[in-house]
């Protein structure tokens, strides 16, 4: 199509795989847009594979034969992942952000579409040797997270709805239990947002008990689709293990103490740095 | 820090540039991380500069003097634009779209986050040249769109919440008139999530007469706060204009006839490729 010289080449090949996360990317395609031979593209992949790697920006995989090609799955090295939560703990950790009920304010936070991009990539990071086929997670504050994992991973995002108003056709909707008060909620997702036996990843900002996840994961049996995952950015740690409905979940911040009088409080890095290395 | 040939160096300013959108980075940030004179970092950026200018995909803007630098402005070439929206157009055209009150069905193209960034980088086009402190949404399927266009553009997002159960402090409530039925409703944003007298720009997914948007431009009053533009996905074109509220709005497409009866729909591309070229 255009010649182009290697280092516009690289250029343009690191925008290209880049903008397409997990996508297999024929080594032909590259062949046919630059005017290249294979072998000059397998040089040029071998360069952004190795900065790739060095950067921890994520991994090139190169498959072999005739239905090969390149994907580029992005990662965050588990100290960049770190570095990063510790310097959101430390944020969080504001006095002025006790809300009533043991809940955070976040949404300077994540209203920062930088901050919520790198979460995502934390989280894609975490989920990424799975078999996902949707991220599903119940608005409001989620959606952002759930957006940034998506792109990140390349799947589809389905969002459950909190109201009856939902004016999307058929809907299943559940009640469930949340909040300190363990009140009642409805919640609702259309019918054609999910094809049956999807494998989904869940995905929320906060978790307390888990009530709000649970009531997800009830929501996808009615769908006869499996939970492929969980992960939240904060959890609270001020649970009851015997009160908590959940255990299988990756969190990426926990909220050990707050003291409304003292407006103190702590926040340290989640279960994911537990077991990753 | 560490040196770097030219081919690994263009890879890795490629990433740092399109991760960082309209950010100013100083050409010191480059040759301290590469170990590289600032000539070799000034004729890499020219490759680069030509590679992003020749795909369409934005400008390299080059600022000089000591508070100088480079700053990518990621853009979308008018037909790509067109390209893409037409594509969109005929998805939303299939007939079992149709939703009670002359809305769209357009959860599964809104679920696909290659779609939203997409839709995002042309939104950043359009909103390119103004001064903009923040975007702002009402919940809940605008929010993907204004993280798609705060991440291309590189500010903040400010969530409007349609109910009273905001667990954010203190809050400005305002009602608004809105949709089929011409009904009342309330919208409300907590007074610490926008800074008084910031300039804003309003994003949602479809409008009709225009009561949805017209109720977050009176919300932004209440925070001395003005409207730097208004972009909307799909507008219904199916509004008289003495009906319509709001007249100065960029939409991508618009929604010129659905027949309930014969389930036909029409989508033709929106104001926005009327007054570009």
């Amino acid at each position: 199509m255009k010649k182009l010289k290697r280092s516009a080449r690289l250029v343009e090949m690191t925008q290209y795989l880049l903008s397409r996360p997990h996508t297999l990317i024929p080594l032909t395609t590259f062949a046919e847009r630059y005017g290249a031979a294979k072998s000059s593209i397998s040089e040029d992949l071998a360069i952004i594979k190795e900065v790739f790697e060095d950067e921890g920006m994520g991994d090139l995989q190169t498959l072999a034969g005739a239905a090969g090609g390149v994907k580029f799955m992005p990662k965050m090295s588990y100290e960049r992942s770190l570095s990063f939560i510790q310097n959101l703990c430390e944020l969080l950790e504001q006095p002025d952000r006790i809300l009533p009920g043991g809940y955070l304010y976040m949404s300077d936070l994540l209203g920062q579409p930088a901050t919520t991009n790198e979460i995502g990539k934390i989280m894609a990071t975490a989920f990424a040797g799975r078999e996902i086929d949707a991220v599903m997670t119940v608005e409001t504050k989620g959606i952002p997270l759930a957006y940034a994992v998506g792109s990140q991973l390349n799947l589809p995002v389905v969002l459950v709805r909190r109201d009856h108003q939902v004016t999307e056709g058929s809907a299943v909707s559940i009640n469930y239990v949340s909040g300190s008060h363990k009140s009642l909620h409805t919640m609702s997702l259309s019918r054609r947002a999910l094809p049956e036996k999807s494998r989904v990843l869940i995905v929320d900002d906060f978790m307390k008990a888990g009530g709000t996840v649970q009531g997800m994961i009830d929501l996808l049996r009615e769908f006869n689709a499996e939970v492929a995952g969980v992960g939240v950015l904060v959890e609270s740690g001020e649970v009851d293990s015997e009160e908590r409905l959940l255990h299988d979940y990756v969190s990426l911040a926990t909220l050990t103490a707050v003291d409304p009088k003292t407006k103190q409080i702590s926040v340290a890095p989640g279960n994911y740095f537990n077991r990753s290395e």
